[in-house]
Formats: C-alpha cells, sequence, structure tokens
C-alpha cells in the first residue's frame, strides 16, 4: 500500500449532479451551494455547463451562477464546455478554467452529443486551440470507461486512446469517468494501469458514480493504483439517466471519510460538507445520499 | 492481488437487519424472507434470535420463525443465542446451530448485555459445553472491532483477545463487526492482519455496517487480505441505534455485485436477492439501502 499523501477532490455536484436531479434549483441557491463547498475547502467546484438551454435546462442560468459566485483566490471553478459556441459564452462570462468531455465508446458518443468519437475530438481541437490562445486551462472527461449503455464492454484500450488524445489537445488533467457505476475494482485497476501506460498517474483523475454501490471500493481501487485526484458530488447529488431511481456521483462525504481513514490529507472541512449535503438535500426535497454525512450528523445530535 | 476464488455470504438480514428495523414484520413474512434468501443460493441464513422479548421484541417469534420453515439440506441457518436460557429454547425449537457474541470493547459488553467481557465469556462457556455436547456448530460474534460509542478507541489487541477466546470456547468462525461502522480500509487490514497471528484467516469472517459508507470498500480490504466469508444483509437492512437514520449492514446486493465483478464465485443469484430485496423494503415501507439492487431493477425495467 503506497497510497498518496494528499488527494484533491474535484467536487462536481452542481453541474453533474445538479444535472440529473430532476428538481428545479433558483440560482441564487445554487450560488450558495458552490461557495459553501469552496469554503469548506474544496479547491476544484464544478460550476455550471455553457451547453444548450433545451437540451439541459438545469444548466441554463451557468452564466448568471458564474458571474453571482464571490471567488476565492486558489479555487477554480471549471464549467462543462461542448463546443465553440458554449466555449465563448464561457469567455464571456468570465471562465478561466473549462472542461471538455469525450466518450470511451461510440454508441454513447453517437446519441449522447450526436456525433463519433473522431468527430468530437475534432470541434474539441477548436476549443482547445481558441484556449490555449487565452491561457485558459482545459480539464478533459471520458465516459463510459467501464462500458457503455450502448454498445456494452468498452476496452482499456479505447479509453486510453481517448484520454491520450485530449491529453494531445492540451488537457491538464484527465478525469476517467465511469457514468454508468457498472466497474468493480479489479477493472477499475485494470483500466488505470492500461491509460498510465502513456499518460502520468498525477494527470488521472477517477470519476465514479454509486450506481451499483461500488464507489468508494472503486476510490480505494484507485488510491491503491496511485491515483490522487478523484470527482465526487455532495450529498451523493446526481442519478443515472439509464437506471431511474439508481444512486448518482459517489459521495464527496464518503470519499472524505474514506480519506481521512487513510491518513490522507485534503484540505476538506468534512462536518462543514456534511451540513452543505444536508441543506441541498432538504432543498431538494431528496434523500441525503452520503451516509457518512447523515451518520456524522446523527451522531452529532446524539452526543 | 491474491483474493480468495469462492467466497461464503453470511446473509444476515432477517436477524442483525430486522432487529434494527422500527417496522413490525408478520412471522410469515420473515418465514418467506428467510426461504426466498436460501433459494437464492446463500447458504448461511440468520434465521433470528433467543433472546428477551421485552428487550428485543422484533425477535419475539424466532421460534415460530425456525419451526415454519421449510429449511433447504445444505444451509444453515444459525440463531443467536446470547444465554443459556435462549439456548435451551433454541434446541427446543430444533436449532443446529447458533451463533453467540461478545463485545472488544468494555463499555460497549456493559451497556449491551450489561456484564462485564470477562464475565460474557464465562456466561458462554456454559452454552459452549452445552452446544459440544449435543454437536451443535457455533458461530461467535465480536463487536465494535473498529470503535465502540461509549469507549471511543478499540486496539486490535483487544479484537484478538475476544476472537481467541470464542475459538478457545470452540466456535468454529469468528466474524469480526463494525458494530458501528466508523472503519476504514487501512483500520480493518490492520485489525485482520492482528487477529490472524493466531487464527486462520479462513476462520475469520467479516461483517459491516455502511453507516459512514465504507461497508463495500471493507469488503475489497478484507478480500485483499484474504478473507473469504462475509456477513450482509439484504437489501441493506438495519441501521444503527447510535446514529439514528444512518445506513444499516452492508447490502448483500452490493457485496455480491463487487463479487461478481472480481470474478470471486458465490454461488449467489443476484437478481433473486435483488427481488427479494425490492419485496421486502416494500413491505417495511422503507427505501431499498442496496444500490446494486435498485439498479439491476432498474435497468431491468428500462431494458
Amino acid at each position: 500500500m503506497s497510497w498518496p499523501r494528499t488527494v484533491k477532490i474535484v467536487e462536481v455536484g452542481a453541474r453533474d449532479g445538479l444535472q440529473n436531479e430532476s428538481a428545479e434549483v433558483p440560482t441564487a441557491i445554487k450560488i450558495e451551494l458552490i461557495e459553501r463547498l469552496a469554503a469548506a475547502g474544496l479547491t476544484a467546484v464544478e460550476a455550471g455547463a455553457f451547453v444548450s438551454p433545451k437540451k439541459v435546462p438545469q444548466m441554463a442560468d451557468s452564466k448568471e451562477v458564474f458571474q453571482g459566485l464571490k471567488r476565492r483566490s486558489g479555487t477554480a471553478y471549471p464549467v462543462l464546455v461542448p463546443n465553440m459556441k458554449g466555449f465563448e459564452a464561457a469567455i464571456e462570462a468570465g471562465v478561466t478554467e473549462i472542461a471538455v468531455f469525450v466518450s470511451a465508446s461510440e454508441g454513447f458518443s453517437q446519441h449522447n452529443i450526436g456525433c463519433s468519437r473522431a468527430e468530437s475530438l475534432e470541434r474539441l481541437r477548436h476549443v482547445a486551440e481558441a484556449a490555449g490562445g487565452r491561457n485558459i486551462l482545459i480539464r478533459g472527461y471520458v465516459s463510459c470507461i467501464a462500458g457503455c449503455p450502448y454498445d456494452g464492454a468498452v476496452a482499456p484500450d479505447e479509453v486510453a486512446a481517448m484520454a491520450e488524445a485530449l491529453i494531445a489537445l492540451g488537457c491538464y488533467e484527465i478525469s476517467l469517468g465511469d457514468t454508468i457505476g457498472i466497474g468493480t475494482a479489479a477493472h477499475i485497476r485494470k483500466i488505470i494501469e492500461r491509460v498510465s501506460a502513456n499518460i502520468p498517474r498525477k494527470k488521472i483523475a477517477m470519476h465514479f458514480h454509486d450506481t451499483y454501490g461500488q464507489g468508494v471500493a472503486n476510490v480505494l481501487a484507485s488510491l491503491d493504483e496511485g491515483i490522487s485526484v478523484f470527482d465526487s458530488s455532495v450529498a451523493g447529488l446526481g442519478g443515472c439517466p439509464f437506471a431511474p431511481g439508481a444512486s448518482g456521483n459517489v459521495a464527496t462525504e464518503d470519499v472524505v471519510y474514506l480519506l481521512q481513514g487513510l491518513g490522507i490529507k485534503t484540505g476538506i472541512d468534512l462536518m462543514a460538507v456534511a451540513k452543505t449535503g444536508d441543506w441541498i438535500s432538504r432543498h431538494l426535497g431528496r434523500p441525503n445520499a452520503a451516509r457518512a454525512g447523515r451518520a456524522l450528523l446523527a451522531a452529532r445530535q446524539e452526543g
């Protein structure tokens, strides 16, 4: 066991999470959510997505959210950008870091963004060039790394090819996402081993969904592989469009609880995150899916 | 990674699970629950507890449950027995395997069963002698292995001492329980390493609660230590008296999903367990806490 001494959490609840919640969330609540998370010590907090408001109405106010934020120095507030149109809107809003995504599977690329993997990379080339010219940081997502709702199995070679293509475009970090949450520990380790053949592990982040209850275990397996950046979502916000009623992103509270237990530094105030998770869950009228969050708050009330 | 090739699950939903649920469950439903679990391939299904009906009203009908069961040959139906009175009632009911428990911490022993750890072992000596004379199998539980709600920290040495005492009494297997679910992977591995200094790993079972979201990750950590028996609870039945509203036992569905993914044989029909988890959750009027169970059923409805 040679785990990293420090781990960075990229908090995706306000974007990947809320995007998959059915409740409408007022702009002011989104702003408060992001500010509370940043205040709790999260140094990377996804703030929104500059995407089609018709396709993703939950993110239609991303400009207002971003511009309404009291931004902390030292905290990154990346926003998701699918194309040049989104990029230009993000720049206009004052964004300094963007995230782009591609799918490791052909079927998901076609269904999700209506073009092939190769075409999606071509689209992003323009975004990347424009971003490079303005010193805008780019984070890359590869989705469906452990399986695809359309194609089924996805080979680690396909994941590695897309990750390498994003690195070639200039992404400083690649987040490998098990979008439908089906991966288990050995499979996840194989993917990391394959991707890290050509990309340093410090540039690889892992992004897990708790659909099949494997999120925290997959974080542990990734730590065993030397991964030190994880995406997670306060209160486990989010869901899975391919399994309605299923769990969402792995909960930040559960991941930070694990990391604290392993003696790994995160700089995060777990109780502050737990309170924020409780607050946003109440606001959404959904159960708090962060088990560590629920337990910490319950134990506190008992004590 | 040298994981075991086969793993045995001890299903504890009908005892440890229901004992911590507030809903009253009719005897016929308990019988159906146990029979469905055994039919799904679980070869060890805890069937009840012969304890004070005043203290644990949820288990007051254990005799009727046990006697009403259509028992399968090759399946074990252990019942919890705290003392000679319970033992005699269990024998009268026709039980052939019992489980006994002690606490790794002094405070939990005093609060939970009203006597010291040493006194609890002395009590169990009589039970063990009586069981030995009748060829009744005895499984031993050690609770609070990773921490105690009264004493706080619990040393692995204390866990090992209690586990060794139970082996000396004749238990064929010791289940090490993180009763309040606070342990994380490195701590769990330390406990296993300490206990296995004097007890073969094949005689050690691990029993996790998902209170802080660590259940499946702790199963993975235990597999890394060569452990091949796990207690779990269909639908994650149960709770935590020390953190009301917190999660219960780690869900059988989530654990079996992990094991299948790792290529480890269990002999369990996961979809049959998932359906049983859904059925009992509806009956109890509680959310199904098995994330793999929810996802499998949701994906099936979509497909």
